[in-house]
């Protein structure tokens, strides 16, 4: 997998808070994956639990902007950015672990409040 | 370990790179830590393994600036930061996962060339 996939991924990602599209978190993620978000809180083990988890946030006005580069490293890719909702504003560091296919096995979302 | 405590710990990383001090590197880590930098790449495993490889970088010219906030998560924490020599400079996220007596136990970094 390419650098460029993998930024690619990301900007997919971003979009799909953009356009409100649980459609491209679907596409996005391996069916067996784990979503860790914040880290250190119960994992979301699964498609059907990742996208309940997401339903919360990408159906509503959540925006993600990006504060700096996407970074890729082997498998992965770790990328700066503040959730935004109205004037609410969350700064966290995604980490996005690809498996063979492309698709997101292991999220991991540093923050906390 | 507070979340203050993990920014402290970050500081102190970054010191170590300003002052060229090579016992701040030697304290921050767990002895049977692992680091991993770049992502992807052969692991540095145990305190004299991860001493050999800062030797290549903490007592030379290279200084980190950080480019965002230290985002903390359960045992972790994670930064946006530039590491620069001279003209070059290289995009870089770290993620520190400390143990229960406060010391790095694994570093992951994602950068590429």
């Amino acid at each position: 997998m390419e650098a460029s996939d993998k930024i690619a991924a990301v900007e997919r990602y971003i979009q799909a808070f953009a356009d409100s599209d649980m459609d491209i978190i679907r596409d996005l993620y391996a069916d067996d994956a784990i979503v860790e978000d914040p880290v250190g809180s119960a994992p979301y083990v699964g498609m059907d639990a990742i996208l309940g988890f997401y339903e919360q946030s990408v159906p509503g006005p959540t925006t993600l902007e990006l504060t700096g580069t996407v970074r890729c490293a082997g498998n992965s890719a770790a990328f700066p950015f503040n959730a935004v909702v109205g004037e609410m504003r969350i700064e966290i560091i995604d980490v996005f672990e690809f498996n063979d296919a492309g698709k997101i096995q292991h999220m991991r979302a540093y923050w906390s409040m």
